[in-house]
């Protein structure tokens, strides 16, 4: 059923994109209202075909579902106990909201601004939730299939991972739309509001996504590489046995937490990444109904709306050809993406910001539209950036393994290096991104026509993030699929399958690492002019003493969260250390393979841990900017939230592509280059690697949820500061 | 002789304060014009007596005098290669300043301009190089003279290593010093130029000093950890021989590396950081003249000559009682200093800063004494924490060693988190100095007060300079004194003081870099004042998208440097490696002892590499902002200059302070902890140290000089981005 052919797709491509313009042509303000929520739905209803057509397929032999249920059970503990906390959490901050809006507002209105943003703030806190919660049953349904589908090959198996990761992408997605688009229906058809007014009584939303995300991220990444580092160090260095050998007590603990750090907090992160840029261009669009009318205003999410559809279209494309690398299937359906994206974007930029230029300069909305295909290249460029940073066959991945012939430091040395040298092309390419769709806004003559421009590009390089969520969930189900595999004895050529496709897995998942960092720091220029918008003011003067503590106080914020994420990963990793070490120590027919370890307490104890190490660098990124708000004011928090940005986007770039190129260096040299496995050069690979682990699996992405929350705490908060 | 007792120092700091107050009170502009340049002249001549001191002293064994021989003709070598590079690139700057303000400008003033700046620029340059030679040409001879001295006890060859380090530190800031109020003088009595425009004449002198302090500490950065590296690599793993064993060919290289890294780079960065805050001051009292006349730009050349005073008697305050650490003496010598020059800093504020508040707040003096004190104390906290980072009885350290007997990945795990855990409080005490000093300054009611205010913080914090210079300058004296000792055989105990001095002159070294990071942040808000002065325009708007990009880029550039000084090691040393390699297995007497290595070989070979090495970071540094000023004009360069001001002093201190930390964890293991040495955790703690050598001698410090390398040089060439 897969089997979408090339000449239907054609045909399904051209009759969408027709309906789109047709309708577009035709439609009134309430059909444009409606067009996301009506999408946004049809989206979760059409994710119920992917997720059958997962369902439906074979669950392999009973050794796989022994595996799988096991992982399953863990990952649903977790989940479980993650949510809850975070429920708590959100309550006492969402109720705070109100009752400090309710108590300090001088106006009369702070009870009902502190309902609207504080409920706003809760619903995001909910859907984010829901979609992460979603994720992870996804994918610890997907891995079992995409194990016991590898008996009929790559193609089999790619599409199977693929089509699981889809289903996460598209809820993901429909569900921030939906979100959004319902609370501007409720406030504009529901209590009847001026269509101006309403994207700020929404920023709670973003707030609430980004809070959610913030521990998501936190608590899943702390997990995963706890979990991870805790079974490589007595496992394979302490016992001597394999990866993913099922002697080793913490291998399922290991397995969980590819679902909960890399599906649920990734897909946290991404809901957020959508939620945050619809709010902001939501508020910038305010400035241009003069112009458009409430086109403005809607025409990001209609945009994502139809980036959707694209992304469902590109995925119907991967097909591994025989005898093909799965990345580069994947790849392609990657630009089938991006290119009914742009097809998109100019014909919905046509029909929706399509204005005379007060200035002459011609209609509008070309320039706007060229702005957006910044956008789009922009994400094409992260795409290509990282893969030279992390894939093996470029020089920086050749420099580490070269490097680890000398031993454990220069290995360091050297990703360290590469790292911060790839900080370089990151910076510059959003640099680029950001300056040129300005110039183009600006060319329409309209005011804050520039900054909407920049609006566009970020709507752009977000419009193929359907896709890019699928390549990301592909990850953490092969890398599962591979585990299962691998525990229940599977046959070798199934082995040989999931390899591969769990090389694919890492690469994909650099990939999202890259185009997740780029388009916080593109989304950041426009939350930043939201958030003044928002505080009523226009200049954020860094020549003000009290606006360069802000900064180098942000700054630093970013330095001092990342350093508590890598250390929480090193103190829970030392519980679970200690646990397998007592199962070894107490369970005699351990390593004989005549008991079976205690799986479940090593879950248990990672579970714990990370739920506690995840609450201290939770409270320091929310308290950060409220402490610099209400000390210093506004301005000192707009230092913070800049300044801290660019920081972040680039010790984040730096965290991510050295995590990737040590990975790929250590994988490399297991490929035969240096000596191969157990040779020295591997041995240092190996401390590369796991140095590498907490950088770009923990430290990195938590660092993405930081920039965001950054400027959703601040957008929500503004009323506060002033 | 150096028997100065306590009574004496009493009575001397007595007649010296009174001295002062006396000349202060009774005297005219012209005195006060001339205090400084009589101040440095004089300091020129008491270092004499300091170096006669030092050579009078006896030169040990043949032995020891081959040993300290070949290490002086080796840094000699390399010093007179690196300072010929230099020349020629400044040649070609200057001149090229000359050209580009004599040929762009267009009110006819263009040469005159060039001629100034540029010949500022020539002189800064040619001072700045002379303090590096001297440093390097002193150390050379202290060195010999402590390891000869040390059969006499530990306070003999601790008082002789500090006062080796008190000549260089008299004569750098006697040189900086001299080349400012000399400049001063040659305008205002030579030229007879109005007061208010000489500080914008001379800006070119501080910029001259970055410049050549950046390709000093780059060359001899690069050198001094490629050959550390490179010389233990082979030595201590590949040879398993020890450190500082005759038989490792790359030994003396790894020994001249101390004078030409730590010595002459230091140097030229210290005379730097105080020519570029001296120069921003003064900009800055030039709007004050209106109130104090020209004394408010004369201040800071006299409270710097002060401050000489007093660290030379806080040198003299130092003696080991038996038993004592030499720790201990040395803090008590920085005590003696910054209680001293406090009390200058109130009289010279009292007879120079002192008007009425026009806004009726009683004198200003007070305020800004107040303000001065803030400076003192900030450098008194830097000391404070990097001791606590850096030191072993500290829980960061102690982390680190613990975390190495789980292997090589956690110990540089833990590193890195203790590291970025350091730069929150080595920030919040800039913050807190910068906000409050700022808020003294305003509370004066004058324009600018609180500008002013920073810029008294900034001189109280350099005031002591003189004093952590003799510090710094300790540690490489005694490290080669060690070196001397272990090479040269001689008996135990005197290798006892040796390694205890050596530790010291570890943890001085550490505690310099936190001082000179420190220095740097809060002067940088002073330059960054005076460039807008310069440049004529007061608004740094963040959310312009020019000044945004400018400061993203900025902030990148800070890493990108990074990892080219980081990569510069690794080549270089990967030259040394193969060269001793080479020679280990051409030389087959060499293992036994039966023949001598080819030390100059090693020592020609790390020239070479290191001078072509710190070409390219020195380019990029020079590059990046006169890029950024010409294509996005000077409200960019500000972004640029104030956002990678932030990036590069919390990176720095993240290198410096993680560096600091595994090289004390490893000597903490090597002390008997964690099974002692050659247990698998001191195995571990040694990769840490050897990640930490580039980190911390190498591009930490680096980074020092291209902070104030970018505020110099945009002083300097703000005409140009106008």
């Amino acid at each position: 059923m897969f089997a979408a052919r090339n000449a239907a797709l054609n045909i399904l491509l051209f009759l969408s994109a027709l309906f789109i313009l047709f309708l577009l042509s035709s439609m009134s303000n309430l059909t444009l209202e409606l067009l996301a929520p009506v999408v946004a739905l049809a989206g979760l209803a059409y994710s119920l075909v992917f997720w059958n057509a997962v369902k439906r397929s074979g669950d392999g032999t009973p050794a796989m579902q022994k595996v799988a249920k096991a992982i399953s059970t863990g990952a649903r503990a977790f989940v479980k106990r993650q949510y809850r906390t975070i429920a708590i959490l959100s309550l006492v901050v969402g109720v705070g909201m109100i009752l400090v809006y309710g108590l300090t507002a001088s106006d009369g209105m702070g009870w009902t601004h502190g309902f609207e943003v504080g409920g706003a703030f809760l619903l995001g806190c909910l859907l984010s939730g829901l979609a992460g919660i979603v994720s992870m049953v996804v994918a610890t349904k997907a891995n079992l299939k995409t194990a016991a589908v590898s008996k009929d090959g790559l193609n089999a198996s790619l599409q199977m991972a693929l089509r699981g990761g889809t289903v996460s992408a598209i809820v993901i997605t429909s569900m921030s739309l939906l979100g959004i688009s319902g609370l501007y229906l409720m406030y504009r058809i529901g209590f009847g509001m001026d269509v101006g007014e309403i994207p700020r009584l929404i920023v709670g939303y973003g707030f609430g996504a980004s809070f959610v995300a913030l521990f998501a991220q936190l608590g899943g990444g702390i997990y995963t590489k706890a979990a991870d580092v805790g079974a490589d160090l007595v496992g394979k260095i302490e016992a001597g046995i394999p990866e993913d050998d099922p002697r080793n007590p913490a291998v399922i603990a290991d397995l969980v937490g590819d679902n909960v750090g890399d599906c649920a907090g990734r897909g946290a992160d991404l809901f957020e990444s959508i939620s945050a840029e619809n709010v902001g261009a939501m508020i910038l669009g305010v400035a241009l109904v003069p112009y458009f009318g409430i086109k403005g205003i809607l025409f990001p999410l209609v945009l994502r709306a139809i980036g959707l559809v694209a992304a469902i279209i590109g995925v119907y494309t991967v097909k591994a050809k025989p005898g093909e690398a799965p990345m580069k299937a994947m790849i392609r359906g990657f630009w089938v993406t991006a290119i009914l994206t742009t097809i998109a974007l100019f014909a919905t930029s046509y029909y929706m910001l399509n204005a005379a230029s007060p200035i002459g300069e011609g209609p509008t909305w070309g320039w706007f539209a060229a702005a957006g295909l910044v956008g789009v290249l922009t994400s094409v460029a992260f795409v290509y950036i990282t893969d030279y940073y992390t894939g093996s066959q470029h020089r920086p991945v050749r420099a580490i393994a070269q490097a680890s012939t000398t031993g454990h430091a220069t290995n360091i040395i050297s990703g360290t290096a590469i790292g911060m040298e790839s900080t370089g092309l990151t910076v510059m390419t959003v640099c680029i991104a950001l300056f040129s769709s300005y110039w183009l806004g600006e060319q329409t003559g309209l005011p804050t026509g520039g900054l909407y421009g920049t609006a566009v590009a970020t709507m752009g390089m977000l419009a193929v993030v359907g896709y890019v969520l699928a390549m990301d969930m592909f990850g953490p189900i092969t890398d599962n699929a591979g585990g299962i595999v691998e525990m229940s004895k599977a046959p070798e050529e199934m082995r040989r399958v999931t390899d591969e496709l769990d090389a694919a897995g890492n690469t994909t998942k650099a990939l999202t690492k890259g185009y997740a960092v780029g388009s916080a720091a593109l989304a950041a220029f426009l939350l930043f002019s939201a958030y003044l918008e928002e505080a009523k003011f226009t200049v954020v003067d860094l020549a003000d003493v009290k606006v360069f503590v802000g900064a180098f106080f942000g700054a630093m914020v970013v330095f001092f969260f990342t350093s508590l994420t890598i250390r929480a990963v090193g103190k829970a990793a030392g519980v679970i250390v200690e646990e397998v070490r007592r199962q070894f120590r107490d369970n005699k027919g351990l390593m004989d393979g005549t008991s079976e370890p205690d799986y479940a307490a090593c879950v248990d104890i990672a579970t714990k841990s990370a739920l506690r190490e995840m609450i201290m660098p939770g409270i320091v990124a929310v308290a950060a900017p409220i402490l610099v708000g209400v000390v210093l004011g506004k301005e000192a928090v707009a230092g913070l939230l800049m300044v801290g940005t660019i920081v972040g986007v680039i010790l984040a770039a730096y965290l991510n592509n050295s995590g990737g190129a040590w990975d790929n260096a250590k994988k490399y040299i297991e490929m035969g280059a240096h000596g191969g496995k157990r040779s020295p050069a591997h041995q240092a690979a190996v401390t590369g690697d796991t140095v590498g682990d907490p950088f770009k699996d923990t430290a990195g992405p938590s660092l993405h949820v930081l920039i965001k929350l950054f400027s959703t705490l601040t957008l929500a908060l503004a009323a506060l500061f002033m």
